[in-house]
């Protein structure tokens, strides 16, 4: 089984080769560049070195959410448009979850996005089985900690909100800061036991999973809550 | 700091570049292509997507061997190479050494390298701190499985030669296959590391540690004991 994985749903870029449970290929972009410029590049580069051309492709896995609402975009629209000639079944996963996979051992493995405003998203997974421990969130990093205080395993934290977390947490294990980056490894071995477990859409079934409001949303949200309440004070 | 890291000692080859303890870019290549193909457009697209010039190279991190003799003189000659002008201090690090630093947690670590002839190059390390606890050595896959039962922590084993540890060793804790991928980041940290100790050399100061004789070594050797036995017998 040929899985081409992607992932663009937070600062880093990566794409991933594999063939059934082996990694043939995989790429990391952190140089703060954009995903819309290097994921194309990179996915033809990972192809061709593989030696696979896009029809030999089995399974997309792709990282939905949550994330940065631009990078989830981007990484749906290549995966649906690479998807669609041959209705290639796809697996978006949680981009939490994808970025625990990354890791192995024994514990618990709790990955952070910065989700600006004070907030992370974040999830925590058994680290042996990978087995989700905490729904994804939205919250202050003070939770995810509050959660890892509460375990009585190790932790670590990993992610681009991992730092927020371990400035509120000395208990927890360190993990360099390179190997806190999302890889799209992770997002491979999550899509292939998702397919495992069945639960694959084809290429118009893939759906973003922000777990926030946008800000225009929001936006327009407090507008109107603002409008309606004028008007009861009017009336 | 800008590193370089580069290892080409087992079946794939890698490239990362680091700033400080960040990853900003790395490349896996484990298709079975020659690490003197793969190589010098690896390290052109990490320099190129990465922003650095070779001169704003601070250092050079190396697999130094165990591994294939090869294999260690391609990432050895390559790095002698663009570190010479500069003459860009370098970290030849243990091969094993640097599969582990691409692991974090609690625990052991022990890195296999498939060494051919039923052995295996292993050496194990303290998942946490990066310790060594063993020397890196060439034996049976039965004794790095034998330091495994000593320990009194959980187990991982990584590399190529992983499944030959895992089949003789059910108590250890799994790692997904496609996670036992040597990567470049871990020769990164590795060579930061020797850095900070002071253990870094000039280009020429390089060597490889094949921690075994070659086959053209062991067939001379074989040879002249085969000859002087004769002699002894004819004397």
């Amino acid at each position: 089984m040929n899985i081409l994985a992607i992932d663009t749903a937070g600062r880093s870029a990566s794409v991933a080769l594999l063939q059934d449970d082996t990694l043939l290929y995989e790429t990391v972009c952190n140089c703060g560049l954009t995903h819309s410029e290097t994921l194309m590049p990179m996915v033809d580069a990972a192809l061709k070195t593989g030696g696979i051309r896009p029809a030999d492709l089995d399974l997309f896995a792709v990282t939905a959410g949550p994330g940065s609402f631009t990078g989830l975009r981007i990484g749906l629209a290549a995966v649906k448009g690479m998807a669609l000639p041959a209705n290639t079944p796809c697996a978006g996963v949680s981009t939490l979850e994808a970025q625990a996979w990354c890791h192995t051992g024994s514990g618990t493995v709790i990955a952070a996005m910065d989700a600006r405003r004070g907030q992370v998203y974040w999830a925590a997974f058994d680290l042996t089985t990978h087995a989700r421990l905490t729904p994804d969130a939205a919250a202050p990093a003070e939770e995810a900690v509050a959660f890892a205080r509460s375990c009585k395993k190790p932790v670590i934290y990993i992610g681009d909100g991992a730092a927020l977390c371990y400035n509120k947490d000395e208990q927890a294990l360190p993990c360099p800061p390179a190997l806190r980056v999302a890889r799209a490894v992770g997002a491979g071995l999550a899509g292939r036991a998702l397919w495992a477990a069945g639960g694959c859409v084809p290429p118009a079934g893939l759906m973003p999973n922000y777990l926030r409001l946008s800000q225009a949303e929001r936006e327009r949200a407090a507008r109107e809550a603002a409008a309606k309440e004028s008007e009861t004070v009017k009336s």
